[in-house]
């Protein structure tokens, strides 16, 4: 390391090296620490809108502060306002942790700062995605037919499954046409079950689809699409002059994890020809799983997958991958090379630019690279099945006890469950109770769960997906949510 | 520290914190190393298509690696194959180079790893983006009727100013109606200059507007967009039907940093109740300097900027801003609040996820934050002058020297330029040997520059905007494009 940049002629330069290498020891100790120690902080803070930010400066600094001042700043201004993601106690919503290997990836994928648009941009960049998606591709049981690409989140897979799948209605092209203004156009209708994720909905926002052109179909008693209404909608709304384009099934939908069926949905894509989209965003990865491929019986018939592993395999936020089955489709929709972005390789390599939006692609693959081998299949593969055990466990416990019921299978470890006394009948009694329960629960600071609606009902959903989350965390949780309610409940009996 | 991450009780958790931190000084040190010695490197690496590929295992490890095996795979695996964005002589296109305090910034929110969907989800995410987002608009000389969002590129920011625009048409509802199939529907028309950047049509792509929706407007003999041409085109498009509704126009284009007349443009999109959205992705941070203030004219008038602190602000990529005038369109365009994400405070602040498609959101502001203050804004500012100093030196090299002449002007540091020895006249000659040399430059390793075309014209383009580029890497580019230059000529007149 020579000190070269120290010197006068870098005065416009980075931080020196030397620098560098203080403050980031500093930060690498205060990482490990963080994370060691994370449970002595709540989960969710105790502060107010505009807390934060009245503890900031209104203006930027014109002069340099020191990096000493800045970590300061962080445990002092930051911290108080952190939602603790990757504290154990997070089981609230789908949770997102990020592992060490994680993070130093993220790290160097941020050093090296290599943009990926064109193959030439960073070889490295492009092949080792190729290579990780397919190893990912290969632990999730899915067949060579799948090419796959890394983008940044599910809404934004499901925005390009979504925008292939319109390209594909064949009799028009809306790529060159767009959708607007015309007599001829096609009618597009989407169909997704009741309990889809809202990004569907967001994403026919943005292509123009419009939320009209969503049609729900119910679900049966156990959350899942009932197919045969989906075969109705589509009949009938050929009748209307609608014209049926996509559907998309869900493994593990957002408020319970259900599973929609997506062999017999796969038929009906296949009679009725229509891109088939399976958003498994949080539960897919367990598709690793021996005992857990049932989830996937079907998607190998699929257009098109997002499976998100910064969901639930401690990747930092974020790495989204897509599978398509017909890449083609994609590029064929978005790719459009300005002279400036022409190389001499573009006949021989893939860019991966042509498949999306996005022109400036980060260094993803690094993270997915070092998790794998890091921890290795199969101790991702350990780490998923200890969740879906407590996740299971959990539910045993709410299934034993009096006060409590579960409100919907649970397929992995996300437990949809509500408190209902016996000695409280009215439905409005219930909801209130549960909402004054949720509210007690997340105010200690000790756990945090989320709540959905079910069938009308509110209903609370305890999620177990996180790195550092054992088996003491979720007993604790239990015993926590017990306790809320007694408490509770001697009150309203009073 | 406490050993409890290696009890038995964790076998399922995360790397231990003694490891962590073992890694993370190595990983450290390897960056410092890194970027200290980076000019031993080619700027780009000098392999074939699969080579990379081809030296990494085709499936996954079934167990655990060490972590010096994946540093060592580094080294001999993934450098090899990496064009180096960080080197100080890689001059193509727009470079983005990052900066320590960036790299640790970055790798502090992959630890913290929030997601800032919410408010709730991490307070300190959106008020820290509250707060930085805000320094940024004081810092470009913006007014406050400017709000500022976070998203990861200028593809995405143009993506969602255009989709706010095509609500404003407000006889229309895109949102709930979506664009197709009606006869009612308007006929959107777009508007950009010859030279807006690809991502402008790769958006009316995906919004449903079509290539055939983008209506490009000449340029003058400076690149610049005719504003009388957009003012034609908009009177005869009304004519034939079309509904006009958004005008992007270009502080910095990508072939050759032009500025369009955006005070013009903006007399004429309030005249015709147009949206006027400024794609300044590289060159609007520019704007901080009190020398270049000028090149806003009329910005405070446009409805949407987009300004990418990950081009030329030391930014590890993604980070990309975005102001609006009207947030409210985007969050009516774009806000879908499912049961499982409303919280208590959903009335009193905003939830980041309610004005995009993504709803992942990771903890970009500290990146900003760090930069801002480890570097000062007078810090920010000598550097971009700096290199618009150097853009301007070798600007005037070019002048001077009877074989090269410059083929466009130089308002930031971006070149255009070309080989012109005074014995050649033919266009078809003359472009041979430019692309010729570029190739002869570039398979060096020891100069990264690109290409555009300009009126038909093969033209070089030579950009500064790395940290790391000094003076004495622009006088040894230029000595490297004289001496290739003589070689060739050399080949030619023999």
């Amino acid at each position: 390391m020579n000190s070269n940049n120290k010197s006068k002629s870098n005065v416009f330069g980075d931080m020196p090296a030397e620098e560098f290498k203080e403050h980031g020891y500093k930060m690498i100790d205060w990482i490990a620490e963080y994370l060691t120690d994370i449970e002595k902080f709540p989960v969710i803070p105790d502060i107010k809108p505009g807390d934060i930010k009245n503890k900031l400066p209104k203006n930027p600094p014109r002069t340099s502060d020191s990096f000493e001042k800045i970590l300061a700043d962080i445990d002092e201004k930051i911290i108080p306002g952190v939602t603790h993601w990757n504290h154990p106690n997070f089981m609230a919503y789908f949770n997102s942790t990020s592992s060490g290997p994680g993070i130093l990836a993220e790290m160097l994928s941020a050093a090296l700062n290599t943009n990926g648009m064109l193959w030439k941009t960073s070889p490295s960049t492009t092949e080792l995605e190729r290579v990780t998606v397919d190893w990912m591709r290969q632990m999730l049981g899915l067949s060579e037919s799948f090419w796959g690409i890394i983008y940044d989140t599910a809404s934004v897979s499901s925005m390009h499954a979504i925008a292939a799948a319109r390209e594909e209605v064949t009799e028009y092209s809306f790529r060159q046409k767009g959708l607007s203004g015309g007599e001829k156009i096609p009618k597009l209708r989407l169909y997704a079950s009741e309990h889809a994720h809202s990004s569907i909905e967001k994403v026919a926002i943005l292509l123009g689809i419009g939320i009209d052109g969503v049609r729900k179909i119910p679900v049966d008693n156990e959350f899942k699409m009932i197919p045969e209404k989906l075969s109705e909608a589509i009949i009938e709304d050929r009748k209307n002059g609608w014209r049926p384009f996509c559907a998309v099934a869900t493994v593990g939908t957002t408020s319970t994890t259900s599973i929609d069926p997506v062999d017999k949905i796969a038929d009906i894509c296949e009679k009725e020809r229509l891109w088939l989209h399976v958003d498994a965003a949080h539960a897919g990865v367990t598709a690793m799983l021996p005992e857990m491929k049932y989830i996937f019986k079907g998607v190998d018939r699929a257009d098109s997958l997002v499976v998100n592993p910064h969901k639930w395999m401690f990747t930092p936020i974020d790495l989204s991958l897509f599978y398509i089955r017909k890449p083609d489709v994609l590029k064929r929709t978005f790719s459009l090379v300005p002279e400036y972005l022409k190389t001499a390789e573009d006949n021989s390599v893939e860019n991966l630019m042509d498949y999306g939006i996005q022109l400036g692609r980060r260094f993803r693959a690094l993270k997915l690279w070092f998790i794998i081998r890091y921890f290795g299949v199969n101790g991702i593969i350990e780490r998923l099945r200890e969740h879906i055990r407590l996740g299971q466990l959990f539910a045993s416990w709410i299934d034993k006890h009096p006060d409590f019921e579960r409100m919907a299978l649970t397929p992995f470890s996300t437990i949809c469950f509500r408190a209902h006394p016996a000695k409280i009948n009215s439905e409005a009694e219930i909801d209130k109770l549960n909402e004054n329960l949720l509210q007690r629960i997340n105010e200690t600071g000790k756990l945090f769960i989320s709540h959905t609606k079910l069938n009308g009902k509110h209903v609370l959903r305890l999620s177990v997906s996180g790195i550092r989350t054992e088996e003491r965390h979720v007993r604790e949780a239990w015993e926590l949510i017990q306790i809320k309610l007694k408490e509770l409940f001697m009150q309203f009996s009073c």
